[in-house]
């Protein structure tokens, strides 16, 4: 019998939690709803962690990376050695997710998949070698069945390692070059959008060159459209290593009570991949940022998302999501030491 | 001859020190433009700081507090006593603005400048009597010029304060129960925009009471039309002691080279007040959140400002420009300590 542990049960929300989290909100020292979105994210938070004053002090950010076949087609503004120089750039503290991994006070830790620079070895990177870079899905599946399972299990490893730390919310950040389009092409075979509603620029393509990712998205969509109605067959066929990673990494936490958030483009559709995986997981699922790549927006409404951030930010890495920490942090603050208007003798309104 | 120095000279920008910040940020690992809104306010602030790599960890947040004249027509869903209530628990720390600035490690201080309880004493609260509340403003001026003259210049004594203890980042916050009604009637006469438009619900009133203060608001603009081409007799005409205090310290810390992060409604209207008396000072605001009450949106466009965070907020204390002040931190962060493509030995994209 194959495992199919992404399938198991999440954990469910702990309504009486919630429900005592929601009754002190009305009682804190400001009109009612004047904190706006904070209000729903504390309560939200207290029936996810089954306490009445959540927390989320112990974050953990893993950043998953790998490489894409699909760069053959020209479909990126960068090299793709760039994703091994990044690896290394995450481990030495220079990149944007480590400033701000350093800054939050967050564990980091950096998971290669496997990239095109097979013989890599960087102290503080977890080399797992699943293969060179995925194979090039216009031609043929991303990447294997047995390959697909490996980054799956990874996720779900890094998301273990978590619990064992006592994490209360966990960051999946992404890096490899040529990603977008693998998500693009997912989410096109998810969703039934228009491919031109799904694909932008990524990291910096012109509008001759997003014309010509579209045209290699829609041959790779024409390429497995059989295979459509299978979601995890759709995700091996257009995704990427780091891509099924976040997948697994984001239900192996509903499963196991850890709060996700969710970062930019390519997180959200690893989200969308698992939410169809296993519905079950999507209250688990906290999203960071609303970013500048087009199709962004799409997903986010598909998933019926309501982002913290709307900056214009398209790094990945984690980033916009290790950017909204504070929010949470703070509406856990608010809700967990605020007064209520009888500690501090404040009248309520009149009835 | 009186002293006049809200149109003292503001500190110009830095422009060697903005130059130097933009190249710096076109060289960190990351695709350019990547970190959205975040490099601009980077660069913004080294601008305004005369640093390469600027920085806000000095927190000044200054709550100033009044009551208003104009509650007697029924403008308000909480009763007028609050606002003294409030300040004891800004002091004594159950007040959403208490918990922020404990978290953001802010210096907090409380100016009541007059509330319908003269007799207060609070430790920890400058009580500065400048009136039992303002008049309401249907009949007469809300306050006097003299009193206008303390209330400004009790904005920039905090300012002058904040300047004392090294502050990097100055936020004014305000309470008053009826200040949103000032305000609106404040920005009606200066952006000669319809009544309904600038008129929202405040702390909670429903549709008819809004309707009951749009009419309250028409009948005040109208009873004080003739002076509307002056400001800062309009400011005294229709505005509060805590609104004249956060115009007097938006122009000291201009005119000091303090950075300030303005909060919702009611200080945006104070925003534009300064930027109208003294244009110079606009660059010096910055711009936390775009609150929930409506006519929040129409002054930030006039400001011409790109808040940080759209979270439906409407407490005031200045508790939404707190909320955005670790994405300034952080966005120094990154701006300051990211690597350089040279030095972490990254690829650029090929020209």
């Amino acid at each position: 019998m194959t495992d199919t542990w992404w399938l198991n049960p999440c954990k469910p929300v702990d309504t009486e939690a919630y429900e005592n989290a929601l009754a002190r909100q009305q009682q804190l020292t400001k009109p009612a709803g004047s904190l706006g979105q904070l209000e729903a994210l504390a309560v939200q938070l207290a029936g996810l962690q089954g306490r009445v004053k959540p927390a989320v002090d112990q974050l953990w950010i893993a950043i998953f990376a790998g490489d894409h076949g699909v760069v053959a087609e020209g479909v990126s503004a960068f090299p793709q050695a760039v994703t091994g120089q990044m690896l290394h750039n995450f481990v030495s503290g220079g990149a944007a997710i480590s400033v701000l991994a350093r800054q939050l006070e967050a564990r980091l830790e950096v998971v290669d998949l496997g990239t095109v620079t097979p013989t890599l070895d960087l102290p503080g990177v977890r080399h797992l070698n699943i293969g060179a870079g995925t194979a090039n899905f216009v031609d043929g599946p991303a990447m294997s069945v047995a390959q697909g399972r490996l980054a799956l299990q990874a996720g779900r490893d890094s998301a273990q390692r978590a619990l064992e730390h006592g994490t209360q919310l966990f960051i999946g950040g992404e890096m490899g070059i040529g990603n977008t389009t693998a998500a693009s092409a997912l989410a096109c075979a998810l969703l039934d959008c228009r491919v031109s509603d799904l694909t932008g620029p990524g990291t910096g393509l012109n509008a001759q060159g997003v014309s010509h990712k579209v045209a290699v998205i829609e041959r790779a969509l024409a390429r497995h459209a059989a295979e459509r109605g299978d979601v995890l067959q759709t995700l091996f066929n257009l995704g990427g290593f780091e891509i099924a990673a976040l997948v697994g990494a984001y239900l192996a936490c509903a499963q196991a009570g850890i709060v996700v958030l969710v970062d930019g483009f390519i997180c959200s559709v690893a989200a969308l991949v698992a939410t169809r995986l296993n519905p079950a997981s999507r209250p688990w699922l906290l999203f960071g940022h609303r970013g500048a790549e087009p199709g962004h927006r799409h997903v986010l409404q598909h998933l019926d998302a309501q982002p913290l951030l709307d900056m214009g930010l398209r790094l990945g890495e984690g980033s916009g999501a290790a950017l909204a920490v504070p929010l949470l942090r703070l509406a856990c603050a608010l809700h967990g030491q605020m007064a209520t208007f009888a500690e501090a003798a404040v009248a309520d309104r009149p009835a």
